[in-house]
């Protein structure tokens, strides 16, 4: 281990000591015979959020630093720092400097006195450490390197099989989707046939089925890390006409797995593998954005089944799905909260375009309308209204153990979501980045490429830290939920790599000068799509407080 | 004075005199032979830019901090803080967070120790000023009080002509732009008559013009208060079917005062201040954003005038133009730089659409295609084609005095659009701040308005405390530009105001959740529209790096 990565890990861990020592004064001031109480907490959101993003850096510097060990370990190299050196310290000193300014801003909600943070996030050692690999020399370096080195910003670290994966989803985004990609969002088309075939061949919609059921996972252990590189490399193409299509599945087949009866799993399982039908999720409702618990939705038992009566909303892809993913209230007494919720698999004919109608036999309807969107277009978010809609028996994820469950289910799925976001928005940042490479090199301006300003060397060097960590903290993610665990970094990694992705892209757009804020430009539907990533699958504000910062809390010392 | 304005004011002192001390600091380091390098500067571009940013904080604080003195002598109050006192004081703390966060990262770029700052910038004094008014109780009862008192963020200070002024225009924004605004963004269609007559009726064409040329500028001074106030007001409304009209105007009408023949003054003025015809200016190059000294279109003399040939683009509004000020290259050696440039009075038909072409008698001609954008909508931004389109010796700007006096004349307009583009920022985010605070009364999560959590109510204090400065800082150097000062300033007030206008709709959106990605929604557009401020009238980087640092360095002790 090198020296430098040798006293980053150092002063990580005590950044993650110092981050400790606040969780646990926050729970001191929070408990209530003894528990943590959720109102107390609510006094303190401010602090749960900024230690929230405190937890996600802190363990995304220590998942680069192992990269970087990794890389070294397995390919070597000279003497020399390799890029995923400095790329870890860098993001090191980042954390750190995040994390001293966010103690020394309001050091009484974290517990800390002057003299303590002196000690400790606050000492010389800490300052020389942000000083030196904060300086402008060091990012004026890496930019060069990464702009010397076409955009190279460290191994992915990917075997044979994930790289070949990778490969051919990089390519088919290069080759069919981009060339789309623009008047898919400028024309708020539908995700076209020339996109959606292909990837029903490539195996693309089976990749979180096990084998048995009809999927590409082997049937012993999930493979999360394939989804996630195909996700990513789908999402360079196009956030909403290719890398979220496999959101969907995912989150079903999840659910499924985690919940559905055996017929279930043999019944739905190989038909979402083959994308017949396309699936949706139908869980949120206007007004209640991550509230699941105070879902509204109206199951009422019937003979054989159940009829559903109510509204959901930002249902991705309704229209074009055979089978929603929907959480209904069987349980009319909202004191039941989120035990009486159930979660019903709902069969629906297939529709194009942005509303659809559809009348069963009894009567019972189910609408639905696309809500226009700034961004994230191709798959149309829907708001769905059920009207004395029947569902069978055969329906209930779960069958009769399942009612009740619904919650449960939800939350199975929802981590996938969760990472699934994070690769999302690595892809974006992948496609934004190339583009703000590659105008940096071509724009001139006061006589020189503006690559060649220090001020752009920067902001690239910069850019390149959060790729490499969105990337590498996602893929380690991927491989924690392999081994069944990880459900709490996929809520960090989310959390990050979406804010990363809003900076970047700004960024990135703000390179190509007036041109970036033009159509033409990918770089302005990059930068309005990764607006979306804060906002849905856990809104950043939920996920901080409500996920994060409460686990954090209860579990802290 | 209250004392905490007092200490205040010291503090915000003693970060103008480090500041100072950085600036001396890296002019030592740019020198070179007695004067200031570019080409050394370029060397610390980071740290120029910081210290633009800085520079641009430490002014706007002072401007907070007198503003908040003269509102307590003017209107009083209980012996309690008012808002604008509130304000003032977070500001000023974040602006010492902000500065002392940025020596202590990179202390070696700015030539200071850990020690001395130990003594200034980080001394206790400082450290205990930003935990108190940047501490979690402060923000939310500052969040408290402006959601309680309907978003009210502190005294305008206008005299009642400009609050009558303000008054009409913004019951026109609501009763007229607003309900039209969100049709004119999604259909990318052109102004309308029902905006644009009833502004001409309004006389707001007229307003930087002197009543002796027809406008309804008193003849003695400037008003640029006026101005501002009816901009900011518009802009409210929409940025592109609006807030910006005022914009292009205000820009030939400072040219023509500044190097028009007194005829020209006499035949033009009174027709922009009818509007009859509208204007546009053609100074952007494709490849040359800011960079004004390096731009080629053609201008060849010919018998009773010239010929241009070349292209224009981010021509806002040429199409609906029927004059468009031009700049171009009268001396073709590109070597004679900015003394090689001429302004051209260029007269067209005008054109609905996105679209239009023109050929004279002589078979010059001149075509325009509109670029589309991901908003600002309204006005069109064209690229414009020049080929040999002939324009007579009487339309050049100053006649033949003007010859080679193009860039001053250029930059004379330019203060104008800067602070032009501060009030547009400022209107932007009044209309999301309004939409935030309703939608946070409305939108209910987990059992309670989102307005009543912490999280929120310290969002609210941030948007409120950028909004107030946004304001007074802008109608700060608008008074100053009434006395023929202000040129730096402006630039101050562009740089800060349009980076607080991208934070504050970005996080009035995230208070929407999903429903802040929908169309429907007119944060959606306001966060499109915020996100060209930092490009146009200015780059941000153009301008802290090469208007801003560049002359703070030079005149650095």
């Amino acid at each position: 281990m090198s020296s430098a990565i040798e006293q980053a890990r150092s002063l990580i861990d005590l950044a993650q000591t110092s981050l400790n020592s606040a969780l646990s004064h926050l729970k001191a001031g929070a408990l209530d015979n003894g528990r943590v109480s959720g109102s107390k907490l609510d006094e303190k959101q401010l602090a749960c959020y900024e230690l929230a993003y405190c937890e996600a850096e802190v363990t995304a510097a220590n998942v680069m630093l192992d990269y970087s060990q990794k890389v070294r370990a397995d390919k070597g190299g000279s003497d020399e720092l390799r890029i995923e050196e400095a790329l870890a310290l860098q993001y090191s000193a980042e954390t750190l400097q995040n994390t001293r300014a966010r103690f020394n801003t309001r050091r009484g909600d974290y517990g800390f006195s002057r003299e303590q943070l002196a000690k400790t996030l606050d000492s010389d050692t800490v300052d020389d450490f942000i000083n030196l690999y904060l300086s402008t020399e060091k990012l004026e370096a890496v930019g060069k390197t990464i702009l010397n080195n076409e955009g190279y910003v460290g191994e992915y670290m990917l075997d044979d099989e994930k790289a070949m994966m990778r490969d051919s989803f990089r390519a088919f985004a290069s080759d069919v989707v981009m060339p789309l990609a623009e008047h898919i969002h400028t024309k708020d088309l539908d995700i076209p046939d020339e996109i959606l075939k292909p990837l029903v061949e490539l195996g693309c919609f089976g990749l979180s089925i096990p084998m048995q059921y009809g999927g590409i996972q082997p049937d012993d252990s999930e493979d999360n890390l394939g989804m996630i590189v195909v996700t990513e490399e789908l999402s360079r193409g196009s956030l909403g006409a290719a890398g979220s299509l496999i959101t969907r599945p995912e989150i079903m087949a999840r659910a499924l797995l985690k919940g559905g009866t055996e017929d279930q799993k043999q019944y739905w399982l190989p038909k979402l593998a083959q994308a017949e039908p396309l699936n949706a999720v139908a869980v949120t409702e206007p007004n209640f954005g991550s509230d699941v618990a105070s879902m509204k939705l109206k199951a009422t038992q019937v003979a054989g089944g159940w009829v559903l009566d109510g509204e959901k909303t930002w249902c991705t892809f309704a229209g074009k799905a055979g089978v929603l993913l929907t959480l209904a209230r069987t349980n009319p007494d909202m004191k039941s909260g989120h035990k009486g919720l159930t979660m019903f698999l709902v069969e629906k004919p297939t529709f194009p375009g942005h509303a659809f109608a559809h009348e069963q036999e009894n009567g019972g309807t189910i609408t639905g309308k696309a809500i226009p969107t700034m961004g994230y277009r191709g798959m149309h978010s829907f708001t769905v209204f059920f009207d004395n809609y029947f569902v069978p028996d055969s329906h209930v994820l779960g069958g009769n153990e399942g009612i009740g469950k619904g919650f449960y289910f939800t939350m199975a799925g929802f981590a996938g979501g969760r990472i699934q976001t994070a690769a999302r928005a690595t892809g974006v940042m992948q496609a934004a980045f190339e583009r703000a490479l590659s105008y940096s090199k071509e724009r001139v301006v006061f006589g020189k490429a503006i690559g060649e300003y220090q001020l752009t060397l920067v902001k690239i060097a910069r850019m390149a830290m959060l790729l490499a960590v969105s990337r590498q903290f996602t893929y380690h993610v991927a491989r924690l939920m392999d081994e069944g665990q990880g459900q709490m970094e996929a809520s960090l990694v989310k959390l990050a790599s979406c804010k990363s992705s809003e900076w970047l892209c700004r960024e990135a757009m703000q390179i190509h000068g007036g041109m970036g804020y033009a159509e033409e430009s990918p770089v302005s539907r990059y930068f309005i799509d990764s607006r979306v990533l804060s906002i849905f699958e856990g809104a950043e504000e939920t996920l901080a407080l409500k996920v994060i910062a409460k686990a954090l809390i209860e579990r802290a010392a």
